[in-house]
């Protein structure tokens, strides 16, 4: 990108794109940074006695926003002015707080286009916040997971991580690390007469088990973490008319996916998300498994049988007369479907469940065993003030083994595997810094903010 | 509401509100305004060094949100200060910048309710705004068009209307007749001997005949304003295998239909929207008209009959071998579908269109004769400036009624009818000031403002 120095920030060529989300509402927000955003500003709002050019950093005002092209009226906007360094990017930029819907935030981004801004591509404002050092590579995922959170628990781990939970425990055991790693290599900067001595192995070793005890725990919480995240994706499967389309609808309490007396009534499989007790969930239902009776069919239940083996949890209905086969896994829960009718079986096998969509019963004893089976914690349950996704994991599983490595040899071979040993040391602190950005690759930053939303 | 006044503006209880569409994004706004806004972004910010009640209006900070209740961290959040009338309600206001999606403007909107704010309704905001005489009715409705607006045509006239030109006209209407109304009424207040003489019946028919044909016009332009502001319903229908979800795809440019050789693919209809020449259209695939052979299938086609039925235009597919009946209605467009077909009629009756989905002939004729049979006017013609909603109609209309029946009045009977004459020329008035709003009851209110999305 083009760049320019200011304030000792750099500041891109200027970009644009609409940071609110699509969609009938009051308010939309359309973001403009980098060199000159505030000239940009200032050609949509023509005929202004007070330009946002000439605006303080940090104030706002009412504009009527024109077209430079053919002097249109477009909206009537607040716009924000920013001055570089105190902005979101670290540039100069600016807000167009336009009327919501498709059309207003559109006409406004499209102006701003014309008049010389660039349109921004994927989380270039947060990637250009990162490169102007104000916001750490976690604190720039926790933002991406907060904004893509779907339940109120996911928002909170996002939250903690946005606040720097996470970048705070890698930074202490970075700092431990390199402290480790300084007193182990000070038998190496010293003659034989002068030396502080060798760090004794016990001693190493109960500082390192303490370093590593932590990263442990805090790659353990990657499960958690992608539950949050992803939600879990949950699949109703079984026989033609084991009323898995209307156990759907009682689960999501609406009346999404048609019903019939009918056996093959749904087609397309569908899927929408629910939340139990905090945790996002996915939940799918699919057409019944039987031989097709027509090819729109078959396909249905195909598609049906590759989305049951992703999923995380397979929900099996198993309606009355029909008999399960045994020994399903642990990601397979057998649903005994309808058990309000006459025919169905009194009892069920332990670790299955007994419903009737009609009635209720046991509908509860299923949400807690789905719960139970995707492995999420109770709501009440204590967050551990971080839950990893999995680049965070890779590095931190990259960091065990170096420790691990650094252990074995300083352990069996002590003063004379000093020096590998540091060098372990180092590679285990790299991968920590890695977590919040202190080393960073182009490669690195194209994966995190390439899936950032436009606008962000 | 409970009220307060302050610079000359009524303030109404706190209230609040997410006012940016839900999805993922970067960012949201949660608005608040009423008295005591401040107080209660002030709880939201604890621990900062300026809370919001102590920065000057149109000046914004960046803040630590934090849970009032309980001390959790929300997330970082813009927090824009508006004072007393300078707001959009003229009322004191706030308005938080949070990460969007899902999670986070809930969290930040909870805790502004638990903070002591009420939830907004539909369109309180602007029904304050409107109270306070900072936003007239005609504006507020533009603003609710340009919110709802699917395409730049129907934004560009919602843009125009919100920056005041029905109302300029309607109010110079209201100018006119007052200032007729004075003169005829001047021959009333005077004894015989001083009359400035009756206003002569041709001159008062003559700018009596001005206003009516401006005001003739703005009624109207309903038509266009309806199919700006809700697009036309184009329904297809047909036989089973007529092709009509492959015409449905081909004209959306997109597969969103399922489509297969087997008749009676489609069940639940599809509506979709496109945008042709700048005129929003809902497009509607339905289940082939046969004998249904299912009961899903045949309540599918029930469906479709229905909704062909409300349609602004129906285009009836008639494939190769299919004999249309006779004289279908203005609404009705038989489209002769599968033309590359051998045995495809080779002519087509005149007022009917024969296109192939394959070879993409007679597309363009098909989309220029919806066009045409849904009365859009094309592209490039001048907008009149307006594009008046149904309310505006009603009231134009009557205003007209009112001016016919004082134009009769004064030409058969001249100074006698004067007195009467006023009146009607009054109500016409009356009628025309409610479009902007001078005078309104809290039904008309409810019925514009409840229109309104919450946040607005």
């Amino acid at each position: 990108m083009e760049t320019d120095r200011m304030n000792g920030m750099t500041q891109g060529g200027p970009v644009a794109a609409i940071a609110t989300a699509p969609g009938p509402a009051g308010i939309a927000v359309v973001r403009l940074s980098g060199a000159g955003a505030l000239g940009i500003a200032d050609k949509l709002c023509a005929g202004s006695r007070t330009p946002p050019s000439s605006r303080p950093g940090g104030t706002f005002g009412l504009y009527r926003l024109k077209d430079p092209a053919t002097g249109e009226f477009l909206d009537e906007a607040l716009v924000l002015v920013f001055r570089a360094p105190h902005s979101y990017t670290g540039e100069d930029a600016a807000e167009f707080q336009v009327h919501g819907g498709r059309a207003a935030p559109r006409r406004a981004l499209s102006a701003l286009l014309a008049a010389g801004a660039a349109p921004a591509g994927p989380g270039e404002f947060s990637r250009r916040a990162f490169l102007n050092g104000r916001l750490p590579l976690d604190r720039a995922e926790a933002v991406m997971d907060l904004v893509a959170a779907q339940s109120d628990r996911a928002a909170r781990a996002a939250a903690e991580q946005l606040s720097g939970s996470l970048g705070r425990r890698t930074d202490a055991a970075y700092a431990a690390l390199l402290a480790l790693c300084a007193d182990v290599e000070a038998t190496l900067d010293f003659t034989e007469e002068e030396t502080p001595g060798l760090l004794p192995p016990e001693r190493f070793a109960a500082r390192l088990d303490r370093i590593r005890a932590d990263l442990s725990a805090l790659a353990d919480t990657f499960r958690e973490g992608r539950l949050l995240r992803e939600g879990a994706l949950v699949v109703l499967s079984g026989p033609p008319n084991a009323g898995k389309s209307t156990l759907f609808n009682v689960l999501l309490g609406t009346d999404r996916a048609i019903t019939a007396a009918e056996p093959g009534t749904t087609r397309d499989s569908i899927e929408e998300g629910l939340v139990l007790e905090g945790v996002p969930i996915r939940l799918a239902d699919t057409a019944g498994l039987r031989e097709g009776e027509s090819d729109v069919e078959r396909d249905g239940i195909r598609r049906a049988r590759d989305l049951a083996t992703g999923a995380d949890l397979e929900l099996r209905l198993v309606p009355p007369g029909e008999t399960p086969l045994p020994t399903p896994g642990p990601r397979t829960l057998l649903v005994f479907s309808q058990c309000d009718r006459p025919d169905a079986p009194p009892k069920v096998p332990p670790d299955s469940v007994r419903v009737s969509a009609v009635t209720g019963e046991g509908l509860d004893s299923l949400k807690a065993a789905i719960l139970d089976r995707i492995g999420a914690e109770p709501a009440g349950a204590e967050g551990q003030g971080a839950a990893v996704n999995a680049r965070h994991r890779a590095l931190l599983l990259s960091a065990l083994s170096s420790l691990d490595n650094a252990r074995a040899l300083y352990l069996s071979r002590g003063e004379e595997a000093a020096a590998p040993a540091a060098a372990h040391l180092r590679a285990a602190a790299e991968s920590l810094g890695a977590v919040t950005g202190r080393a960073y690759t182009d490669d690195l930053l194209d994966a995190v903010f390439g899936r950032f939303c436009v606008g962000k």
